[in-house]
């Protein structure tokens, strides 16, 4: 059967296609920053082909159009293609061409590739430049915009100043700190357009995009002028006052393409190109500005909480405990005898979260059951969802945003009886992420040097978990904050070297395919150890881990040891919010397994 | 005092430089293969300067003369320089100037320095003069060669073939994998003058480098000719068939440089120019000729052991694991009864490894008693000898050529009563050595993730040891070998993945200034793990770690788990090569920590 609706699309954006003489229309779902989660009024490739998946681009041509994405998502393509005429590309198979290579391919030599530039960062552009010599890329062409008639509006939620008390730390100081790089680096302007390093440059927050508690804005910094260019409607009058006592203009959220627009030549402007959109890049070069390619500075200064935020965090932390304590305490007393669906133990799980004070979860909250557990990025929807059962493991990664901090962590919870191998992979999972946590190291030390250790136990028993071992989280910011990460991959804007106040996820994994999913995690602070020096991690993350499911002599001795002194801490720290119910749960929830005073 | 011989040598010297219109001279012990010992003919820095450390170069100019050297070798630099005239140049020190910082503040303006330059590698020089442009590198001057009355011959030893019992491939073989690297390469010429991969190639092997069973000799290889320059004199009749029914043509020692001086211009040259010497790079340089400056193909080949090395490996161990079974056994029960020292039981070492095969040691054997323990590359002479009394610890770091491979193993061994913080250090130390032996990890895995599980339990307990936790190790071969190992610090000619057949030393220390040392050393073999895909270790050494040194409380259940199952591999494999009474005594020795099943 035929998509009539988006073979009509197709048809009048290959009609002005005709008009500006394109051989190619690139579309994307991407918003103007790069940011991880993308409004709707920016999901320009579902528009056209009708794939809702949230990574993929579509390519159109006068004849045919191709959408290319990874294997995640080549089932659910394959029937939203379905009588759209677009072929699937699938990503990682062999025969799969490149998007540039298919470009080199197909268009014509001198060819033209229109594109909404702003949904593309510079670093791909020029990547794809370096690959796609023959034709030249358009990047002001919003082609789909044209005739997109009930298109959503930008989001336009509030912004808001977020006080000492919150960031530890004055905006005023932190443009201080800005301009000296600047000097180092002899840059005349800084270019900032990645939202969440806007968002704490200058103290504000906001509610334009999903999850992530920030506000769609640019920013341009110089030795004088620092520049917001973003929807006046949107600042509170507290936001406005502290802007303007900052000396900071506001200007409108466009004004940034103007501002460019007049940069002189020979301007150096520092940008990280990976987030700066093309748009404004090309803008820059044909300007003759020099473009210091460089990760936003501003990045790593974040990843490195000050005392006041990790304080906060540790206070949010304890809220969140609870609210995951109560879910648990919920979940294991109430399952087999109240109908309890993924759907709705997620819902309940932000809900408890809510009552605890989160403005909303930190991402869309993962609750996979059974053979869902082992689908790394589930989300149940109503087609998806299944009723929970008196047995087996439940999977639940979730997170919240308070306004003193960001939570992240992942439970794997026994809902009856587990099999012998579901509990082999929950121990060894747990004990991975516990000796992880338990690592002293001296300062200068590597993340990637120490994920083995996450690995070592899942190593002995089967496959890898396929993803990384952590991330970096912010403080009432994005859940995945870069640049800091725990993998072994090329890093981009960051030594690797741990430093106190950093945080970062502690998250291994199992996965058995069609069966069950595995998945234990805390977030770990970065904080000095006893010894001159030395470095630890402190575990944020405050809830139990479920006894149930876990196998004490394949914990072994130390793992049982390091288990029941992190189940100290939980109950000592969520006790008294709980109502005696609860506690007395927890309490048995958190009994040692080693016996007291056994030694070996 | 005057030291008169040296001022006298230095003053001959510098008449010579006036001659040659040079600035300033350069010295170095080192050979012209850049191996790591140096034999007495090589050794023109001490000659010129007296002082005898393995480390250090000797800078002359018309009035001054100066000495770098890092601390290990301060004291002793002090003392042995003292009534030279020569300045000492502590390396490490803030204010020492880097010796070629040195050049550009004290040459004049197109300044002449002198040297021998088959002494220092082509990579040396060229880093050398990319510093100091300031002057020209004359590296055809073997000055105090000229003066040197008594200087001792080159060695003699003589060369045998290994036959293919002992080397699991011809050379044959290994010519035609090198000439298809060389097609690869669209290389024309190999020019091969490291020692051990010269040997490793032609399956011989020689004595004229100390520890290192290898001969003196370069090669070239062509698509066509192989060519050995060595003195043929020192060649077996068996090995010069070999080498005859190879092809390969016997030509003399030096007559590398006649060869390397008809190169044609444009002549496409293989080489590792951290080996290849500057006389010869500058050579080919001259003539015109296209330098390939890569690591050695043959280096990653010989690191990757096949099944027969392997298995012969395995069999040198059992050996060697005799001989440390019977000098354990020896001083534990000596000590306190017989007289003993530093110097008696590393020789009973030596000679007890003789005993059972080896031809000699691989390395000068370590033997250091209490506060010696603490120096890493200790080495006991008559003056610094103590005797061994029935208390405390004694370090022996030791190991032995075989004709079918090579051994280095460490034992920490408490030699009566030892101190709690003993006891502490020598069980975390083990217990370092054990988890990452007992690693089980994904193909592909790079020797520095794995790293940080040996240093683990001594983070948590004090400094970082200092050293690598591990090195490569030849068959037969030099026990250092390149490119193989483990610590953090960029490696060059390998990718860091670890590939069944590769052996490496698995080594965490600690070490007490003033007080104790400890270390423990076992070689370990790449294997493909039970799990397809998967690679684990596999102990190659086989001798017992002295219980009574360890606290099995905190080597925890796992550790005692490994080292119970470790020790009862020892004493199975070595019982029946044992004396009754020793195989007893081993017996107790490798009695399991751990109460026969007894669980958690």
């Amino acid at each position: 059967m035929e998509n009539t609706l988006v073979r009509d699309r197709l048809a009048q954006l290959r009609q002005r296609m005709a008009r500006e003489g394109l051989s190619a229309y690139l579309a994307a779902d991407a918003d103007y920053h790069g940011s991880e989660y993308v409004g709707e009024h920016f999901k320009t490739r579902t528009f056209l082909s009708g794939f809702t998946g949230s990574a993929g681009v579509l390519l159109v041509l006068p004849e045919t159009a191709g959408l290319w994405t990874d294997s995640r998502y080549w089932l659910q393509a394959e029937r939203e293609l379905a009588g759209t005429g677009i072929d699937l590309f699938r990503i990682g198979e062999k025969e799969t061409p490149l998007l540039r290579q298919y470009l080199k391919d197909q268009l014509p030599e001198g060819g033209r590739l229109g594109f909404d530039g702003r949904t593309l960062s510079g670093a791909y552009c020029q990547e794809l430049r370096k690959h796609w010599t023959g034709g030249t890329l358009c990047p002001e062409l919003d082609l789909p915009g044209e005739f997109w008639a009930d298109r959503p509006p930008l989001p336009h939620a509030p912004a808001f100043l977020l006080d000492e008390s919150c960031t530890g730390r004055s905006a005023s100081d932190k443009l201080t700190q800005l301009r000296q790089e600047l000097a180092r680096e002899k840059a005349d302007v800084f270019l900032l357009t990645a939202l969440d390093d806007l968002a704490w440059l200058f103290n504000l927050r906001g509610g334009d995009v999903a999850y992530n508690p920030v506000l769609l804005a640019y920013a341009a910094v110089t030795p004088e002028r620092a520049m917001l260019f973003t929807e006046r409607a949107k600042l509170s009058a507290e936001l406005l006052a502290s802007l303007e006592s900052l000396g900071a203009e506001v200007l409108p959220y466009d004004g940034i393409y103007d501002f460019c627009g007049q940069i002189e030549s020979g301007c150096r402007v520092l940008l990280d190109h990976r987030y700066v959109n093309e748009r404004l890049c090309a803008g820059l070069t044909d300007r003759g500005a020099e473009l210091l390619r460089r990760p936003n500075p501003t990045a790593l200064w974040k990843s490195v909480k000050n005392e006041t935020e990790r304080e906060n965090m540790r206070q949010v932390h304890r809220l969140d405990g609870v609210a995951l304590t109560k879910w648990l305490y919920r979940v294991k007393k109430e399952v087999g005898k109240t109908p309890l669906t993924e759907c709705s133990v997620g819902a309940l799980a932000d809900d408890l979260r809510r009552e605890q004070g989160a403005i909303g979860p930190s991402f869309a909250t993962i609750a996979g059951y059974g053979p869902h557990g082992a689908v790394v990025h589930y989300e149940a929807t109503a087609e998806t969802d299944v009723p929970l059962e008196p047995k087996g493991l439940l999977l639940l990664d979730s997170g919240g945003q308070y306004r003193r901090g960001t939570t992240d962590v992942t439970r794997t919870v026994a809902l009856g009886p587990v099999t012998e191998e579901q509990r082999r992979h929950v121990t060894l999972v747990l004990r991975g992420m516990l000796d992880l946590a338990a690592a002293v190291f001296p300062a200068g030390t590597r993340a990637e040097q120490l994920e083995a250790i996450a690995l070592l136990p899942l190593w002995s028993a089967g496959p890898d978990y396929g993803h990384g071992t952590g991330h970096g989280v912010g403080c009432f910011l994005c859940v995945h904050e870069s640049p800091v990460t725990l993998r072994q991959q090329p890093r981009y804007g960051w030594d690797g070297v741990l430093r106190p106040g950093m945080v970062l996820s502690d998250e291994p994994g199992y996965y058995a395919a069609g069966s069950h999913g595995v998945r234990q995690e805390n977030l770990l602070l970065v904080v000095p150890a006893e010894r001159e020096g030395y470095l630890r991690f402190e575990h944020l993350t405050l809830a139990p881990f479920d006894r149930d499911a876990i196998d004490p002599l394949l914990l072994g001795q130390e793992g049982c040891r390091r288990l029941d002194a992190y189940h100290r801490r939980v109950y000592e720290a969520l006790a008294e919010h709980l109502t005696a119910e609860e506690a007395a749960w927890l309490r048995e929830a958190t009994k040692p397994l080693e016996p007291e005073g056994d030694s070996r």
